[in-house]
């Protein structure tokens, strides 16, 4: 059985990220999404809460699991058996850190990390873009789930 | 008639700054030169102080207006009939931040981005750059106009 | 009354190019749209007949022409004064070769250059790359113009 | 079973070549590494030799078999039930055409294309820079497996 | 007598600064290594720390001296005497932001700065890359000598 | 004695071209440029006749001499006991290509390369651009010296 990881920080989860998960569930037998256990200032969900709405956004997605993980990635990996890291690459300016962090987490652990290109209609979607609309009241609803959105709008009301 | 908007931080307006304003304002019949509201720490001018030195930096150049703004640069934009927005572009390293946002914007509201070429001699000039050199007291004087540099100064003695 | 000049070699045009025309044409009065009279090896339409294809597919186009040209575009843009060129621009890669000879342009005449972002949806799509997969008898069709289509099909099984 | 197709020129095979080839073995099922059958003016070995070359420098990696094949890359994909393309990527520079044509095959066919990091130390080496290398007596060993080398020396004198 | 300056936040000093460091020692009379005395909030080791690890992992390079610094580059390297500055550069996004700095740099003094490309196999290591695997008490020893290890390991404990 | 080589292409010598040998004179006590002895399809001077340009350009500059040279660079360089290849270098594009040529230089003989940022105003023009100014008939003459602009126009003329 071969098994992938998707690590990110998904605050929140676009049509991007799931985009991406999708395409990976079709190419190994299980999925393990991990969420970043770091809450920044700049934060819009809590850790958890990311958990939570991509669980539900990848209910349907066979063989795929949500968690929150701490510490470092490849220590993940090796304890749960996985054999590769899933990564999207949107544009130019993501290559050169993402390909530093591949090639570190090879020397240590000897894990692999492959680079999946976001759909086209896709890859100016971010969620740091995603946030700032939001907090400025524009529509946002075209980048994330219907739940999201919904979900989005209420936090940023209580906050 | 053809309104374009220069959004931008303006912290403080360069020489290069001016050279895009003066260029888009040859192109377009009215031109907003649009300075975002939000102050962060690293700041040196408050947003209304860089809207006073743009405004006086501005004087001569006919259809170009100063106006602070908050929120969504697409939100502005079609309150004031602003046609398209044009912004600066220096180093290969600026274009795929931009191109995100011009091709996030265009999809929430249709409103049309243009990249406008720094000029070769500013290519290397950022606020952030003359922001450092003139707080270790370096001579900035040739990236900012004589009152931008006096003004500059002043701020940095009071603080 | 402002001009602008599209220039390429478009060969053959795309539904990427199409896009960069049209909204081109919503921002200026006028827009020549210039195909370079350079017959290279690789070629797979002559010069006259990208003209002819590009003159169909934009005739619905208000203030649009398509002309063949020959010599320098800054020649060509102060004989028929014209205020500024606009390059279509897909992907960082672009960006460095495009800011040369923007530059190197505004260096010798005046001229302004700016560049406009392809659409996400065609930012894959290149002249090149739809060669390539109709020699090979591949689909293209959704990268072109049905009318474009049928002549690509049509002048390689001629050949 | 999964399958992966590894497509390139190998002109000739390098170790960087090699070391995409073997991780991606353990990553798959199946590899078809893929030679296309176009023979350039500068070209070192024709593609059936390169093909050679690679089935004895792939020998005892289970799981893989190197074709030359003619045509399109997702059309070969698709007959041969490959699930995945899977191409070495070294530096920042081979991003956006991988990206484009990544994109390109997935809208035509569905297929997926991911991006193997290059290993560190072979991030620099190229089959033209090792041409030129050999071309010029120079010391090109460390890039290729022995065997290689003897084929290159070999070749270079009989021309 | 030729002097260079390697200037540097070095937190904290990885191999791959050695390395530019010890050849940038082998092109020179003297060197002088330069660390910043900023302390950020996500640093490790102060200012006058970081000094101490790098006079000891240079002790044995002829020429070499480190120093503390304040206030502005080109002032330092004025007052010093010195003819160049050596930046270690290791991917194309350090690119763009190195070239500003170096052209605004020469602007002012007329300081001279070049490029040293980082060696291939350090070129994926930095400072916060390292910094971030010891805080999750990952195996970073093969990045940094033995004493820097050491020293990171014993600060993470205080800390 | 520090010994650098300026290797090019130089067809024809640019302002640029000229700025970096000058600047790598005031680093090194002796320069060698050196032209690369191809002829391509599309050049313009033959490389003997590069060199007799270069060798009028740089006439007053001390320990600057100007070489015809075959075969491969570290081979020169080792039989003339060159400490150093400098490279100008103009933009990011540039980048990743002349990484890759140091990298492996530097594996197969331990030559070190440096690369020299080219002077701002000089940073957009290139020999390929100035060839196609020249050719047809625009002008070209501020981005050369007065000899190379008359050489360069005879040239074409009897061509």
């Amino acid at each position: 059985m071969r098994r992938a990881a998707c690590p990110g920080s998904y605050d929140p989860p676009t049509r991007g990220h799931l985009d991406i998960i999708a395409r990976t569930a079709r190419q190994f037998d299980q999925v393990q999404v991990l969420v970043g256990n770091n809450r920044s200032k700049t934060g819009l969900f809590t850790p958890p809460e990311r958990v939570e709405l991509l669980a539900e956004a990848c209910a349907d997605l066979p063989g795929v699991e949500v968690q929150l993980f701490d510490g470092l990635l490849v220590d993940y990996c090796r304890e749960h058996s996985i054999d590769c890291v899933v990564k999207g690459i949107r544009v130019a300016a993501d290559f050169d850190y993402e390909m530093q962090m591949a090639q570190m987490n090879h020397r240590m652990t000897g894990i692999e990390t492959v680079f999946m290109p976001a759909a086209a209609q896709w890859a100016y979607v971010s969620s740091s873009l995603v946030r700032d609309i939001a907090r400025f009241g524009g529509e946002f609803d075209q980048f994330v789930t219907p739940e999201i959105a919904a979900r989005t709008r209420q936090k940023l009301t209580k906050d």
